[in-house]
């Protein structure tokens, strides 16, 4: 079985020889680490060191991680007395210890549970390689799916995005998904269509996945860009560098909200002032439509060292920080919301009730 | 003679025993390091090296220098055939040695220029003593006027800023004047009144001055205080934290547009959305009426690893980077323009004529 093939010149992870090779992405760009995973518990190490990280491809991740938990070669089958139970409680055991890797992680549960209703249907009678097949089977599927989302989105977006440069916050990349990534997909689908469009990349303080990693993968894409510190963004558009900005989500409320990554929020304020549109490119999967308002969606508050210290260098003392992870964008701010299934103008609930109806 | 008495809890310089101690700005706050300097020399060594910024105290650094040039026990002093012409000798090669160490620094040859009307008018047949006093007098009457002009402008500007949060960017405290300061000089007056006011600090990115100087004289001053990255100023704002924006100023054009470090520009526009006003104060030498508008005021653009490293550690690879180190902010942002004069309340070229008639 062929895993997918991945559009993106970034790639997260690759599946070889019946194991996962993921890249460090805590050492991009400075060192490109790969680190083989051939169990279900190095998976879960990965996840929970965030080696990898994004919400669809710790999803991905931890479904191929639920596949290799009964890889023919696994210790599991070499036990005396294989039967029905014990394949129950293996999978129960591997369906826990990835799901306690990312907590929070949305999409890593998702996964998880598709793979469990896989299992409920399965014939535990089968042979090793069998029963390993099925799973990779469905751990592909869902790997295939998010690519094809991730193209889908690229394809309705690059259209909307009038011409200029392109400013992003985060990274939102391959890296992020295991296809071609959602906002950075769109603005690689820009950049395929040869328009040699100018990326202005926000550093995205305190962990910088801007400097490190979306800058990287525009590298490795061969795209025009420029890296700017995060309070460099009005100074560009001030300058009519900025045609469109686009950002991805982790969580949409029911109205249009948007919690994304910390600095999103003054992004959407600054574009709004400078009358520059302002998109956000997720797959629907991120939409909670139980959560009506950005109001009611949690905002993590993360350690005071994430600020203080840069790859383990003291920037300053142990002062006072306040570090939430996320902001709320209101949706009055959002020109389109971009979608796999399409895109949701001017999103509002009512706007969002006529695109799902 | 005595030094001038400094109300500021922080210090960028110490006189004693005929020599200036320089706290290191470049290693505050994680080392308090002193250096010594007996001679001009040694001054310039130190303006050149960035162990002290901020132009004010740049200034006043520069015209102790001219006075340490002249010390008793300065060699200039033990050559054969001391006369008026070798005075005047030494005089200029210490003032271009002064003048070439920070070459940009407008408030440097104002204060050198300043030292130069004295030294015009002087006797050079005075004792060395005679002599050296007079140069030190000098040296610190600017000293006590730039503590003067910052007291003023505390007292103008904290009776302005609304009660709630004051968020700040950069350093614009003690340290970067040689007095109490002057943004931060407002907000150390608003938390000398007891209001029990919390301080909002931007770490400003890419040199970090806000997280390393103004954290730093905070804690030393004894405020409450929160350290943010420069991205999360809207969330405060959001919140309804922040109930006023302050920041300095490096240059002001004849119409109230302001060059302050980059960043600004962001605050302003994020300050106007939610209804909070900013405020800007400098003292009057920053007013630059010879440039018409914002548009003039050419930007520096600086390395490009001023951004790529950290106190030396790489954060990303060499990527092309662009790094303003200053934003201009259109004078229809600002609320108030506190000088040492008094206020400028919305500040255009007419209400800036109308206050300096």
């Amino acid at each position: 079985m062929k895993p997918p093939q991945v559009p993106g010149a970034a790639k997260p992870f690759v599946w070889q020889d019946n194991r996962v090779y993921f890249v460090d992405q805590r050492e991009l760009p400075l060192a490109e680490k790969w680190i083989t995973c051939s169990d279900e518990k190095q998976v879960a190490a990965v996840i929970r060191d965030m080696v990898v990280r994004g919400a669809p491809a710790i999803g991905i991740a931890a479904a191929l991680g639920m596949a290799l938990a009964f890889h023919p070669e696994h210790p599991l089958w070499s036990q005396s007395g294989v039967n029905e139970e014990l394949l129950h409680e293996h999978w129960q055991g591997s369906y826990k210890l990835l799901a306690e890797s990312r907590p929070t992680a949305v999409n890593l549960f998702w996964a998880l549970r598709r793979m469990e209703a896989l299992w409920q249907g399965i014939d535990k009678k089968l042979e090793s390689l069998e029963l390993f097949a099925a799973l990779l089977q469905e751990a592909f599927a869902i790997w295939q799916e998010t690519i094809a989302a991730d193209q889908a989105m690229a394809r309705y977006g690059a259209p909307l995005l009038p011409p200029g440069g392109i400013l992003t916050h985060c990274n939102t990349g391959a890296l992020a998904t295991g296809g071609l990534g959602t906002a950075l997909g769109v603005i690689f689908q820009v950049g395929r269509q040869g328009d040699g469009v100018r990326v202005w990349v926000d550093e995205t303080r305190p962990y910088l996945q801007g400097a490190r990693l979306t800058a990287y993968e525009l590298a490795q894409e061969g795209m025009d860009f420029r890296l700017i510190s995060d309070n460099m963004a009005a100074s560009a558009m001030s300058r009519g560098w900025v045609g469109s900005v686009i950002v991805g989500a982790d969580r949409i409320a029911a109205n249009g909200d948007t919690a994304n990554k910390v600095g999103t929020l003054n992004l959407a304020i600054l574009a709004q002032h400078y009358g520059i549109p302002f998109y956000v490119a997720a797959p629907l999967s991120t939409l909670d439509r139980r959560t009506p308002t950005g109001q009611e969606i949690p905002i993590e508050e993360r350690e005071a060292q994430e600020l203080t210290r840069v790859r383990g260098t003291a920037i300053t003392a142990d002062y006072p920080v306040w570090n939430p992870a996320f902001d709320i964008t209101p949706h009055s701010l959002i020109r389109a919301i971009i979608t796999e299934k399409g895109v949701i103008e001017k999103p509002t609930v009512q706007e969002i009730d006529r695109f799902l109806a």
